[in-house]
């Protein structure tokens, strides 16, 4: 990406090991993210071409030398923050702070044929063998949309017998609504105005759709909730409006898990004191819940691959970010 | 109190019985809250003089004619919200968010002989007899600031095997500490540079003392658990800098608690989304915790009623304000 709306597929240098714990991947598929639209729109800054792309399912071409249980020939699955895995935040579970993290992206990017992947180890998760052609999307999912919506679900605490409600009808958001269901929600609320949206958000377990948003979004959430908001809400957008519009559809002592990367937010007290929600979130420790959103997707249980309605070869990137950025595509798969 | 700093004892008109479910106390004894001083200071407007006082222990006298499990002369104990204590959200233990909560205050001001306790059925809680005198202090402090640094813990996720961080030297935040070391924390790191203070969250449990502030203060707090900060952080305070610090001072996946009465703290997003720390707080559900709390103080498990370092006559409440408002005292008991 050269500047916002300026997205070229270019030959650059081939990824190689830098680190004995790195390992280089050929992928199977990558994709483009909502979060990569924040640049491509202008509201991140580019001071240098970026090298894009952070989510990727592949073959191990090679390891380094200190890479032990990742082996050349296996299909794997990592997250956007490369972690070890094994220092005292990754045992609890925040993999994405890990102390050694370090950022895919601009050093490892997925937007490519092949990338280079640090801490294998500790980043990359195998599948039990070489998935067929079908089961990739969904395995592509779990990188990041996925993991990130099921993260969401987690932080809200949704569980049997709650009421979830979903702010946000992007991959993020629509996977939120499967993670809620799978973790045993009772009822669950998908925010969206769009007809396409919508439907996969009822096939993915949703129980009711809301259209309106901001003040009227969380005010209708109440109306559905006997007046008291949901127990549980996921906010998966990242503005001021839907963050705030989250907030105001939790009932007290419920939970709002908030995934969007947060742009120009600003919370004022009293709208976490009076209210008496719980407020957590951030970048998705996916690495937590790879080994079991992958099993899922192994045994046929969830098919998260339905969020990519439009598969692109990698040579056109270009039109992938068009559709994404005109909301025409929920999210666009690149084969390399 | 008639403006910022003007606190008279004058004859107002007895409490009396207006909703069938209110009851009338006698105070055993009463007291002077920390954010009693907001608009002691001129933090918070005084439009019109305001009855005080929102802590209460005592006797009851006559009961309206739908209260069921509340008798005259029962020693009960409530909180500053009255609450129905059947509704939804009280049964999820957010008694401070009923439904039909009413605040204690101007309509049932406690720095009184007598005063009215809305929906005392739900409010009040018995002792299992008339206390001795001796016991008083440790029950009034049940009804506040007991209950409001349990909350802190409780929200904070104060555990065994935890290091738990507390902001604030206040009375709250000493009795957090007292909290924290009932819930089981492992460490108990206190934040206070009064030595007086500090004395009493030793006695209460404290296993570290940090005098540093703001940045500082975080940053020591790094210091003493391995660069990651503290599983759990305790908010006492109420300010912008006491808020960054217990955020700054949490390790990833940690757990904030704040109880301050938040005055013109602004969270940007970034705070709380590359942070992950868990936040949650606000006015404390004592209801909840009441009967336990109870039960800890009659068997003598705990002597939280040590936070009453001075003692005074009702009618010398004035000089009561001016000692805590000069922090000569921590917290300020007064006999009706």
């Amino acid at each position: 990406m050269h500047a916002p709306g300026d997205v070229r597929v270019e030959d650059v240098a081939e990824p190689r090991i830098l680190k004995p714990t790195d390992a280089i991947i050929r992928l199977s598929a990558t994709c483009i993210c909502g979060s990569d639209l924040w640049p491509y729109r202008g509201a991140d800054e580019i001071t240098e071409p970026l090298h894009m792309g952070h989510e990727y399912a592949g073959i191990v071409e090679e390891v380094g030398s200190e890479v032990d249980s990742i082996r050349p020939g296996q299909f794997v699955i990592g997250s956007f923050f490369a972690s070890d895995n094994t220092c005292e935040i990754c045992r609890a579970g925040y993999q994405s702070s890990c102390v050694h993290r370090e950022m895919l992206g601009t050093s490892g990017a997925a937007q490519a044929q092949r990338m280079r992947v640090p801490l294998a180890d500790g980043t990359l998760v195998a599948t039990p063998g070489v998935p067929s052609d079908d089961l990739v999307p969904s395995l592509l999912a779990a990188s990041d949309v996925l993991g990130t919506g099921w993260f969401g679900a987690v932080a809200a605490e949704a569980a049997p017998g709650k009421t979830v409600a979903v702010v946000g009808d992007g991959a993020v958001g629509l996977l939120a609504v499967l993670s809620a269901k799978q973790l045993g929600a009772e009822r669950i609320i998908a925010m969206s105005r769009h007809e396409s949206r919508q439907k996969l958000a009822l096939d993915f377990g949703a129980t009711d759709i809301v259209t309106e948003r901001g003040d009227a979004g969380a005010a209708r959430i109440k109306e559905l909730t006997d007046g008291l908001g949901a127990h549980s809400v996921v906010e998966a957008v990242g503005t001021q409006e839907s963050m705030m519009q989250a907030i105001n559809a939790t009932r007290p002592g419920g939970h709002v898990g908030f995934v969007g990367v947060l742009h120009d937010v600003v919370l004022r007290g009293d709208d976490i004191f009076m209210t008496h929600v719980h407020v957590h979130g951030g970048p998705a420790p996916v690495r937590r819940f790879l080994p079991e959103l992958i099993d899922l997707i192994w045994t046929g249980q969830i098919d998260p691959g339905k969020v990519f309605d439009l598969e692109l070869p990698l040579d056109q990137a270009a039109d992938g970010y068009r559709a994404m950025d005109e909301r025409r595509a929920i999210k666009v798969l690149l084969r390399p």
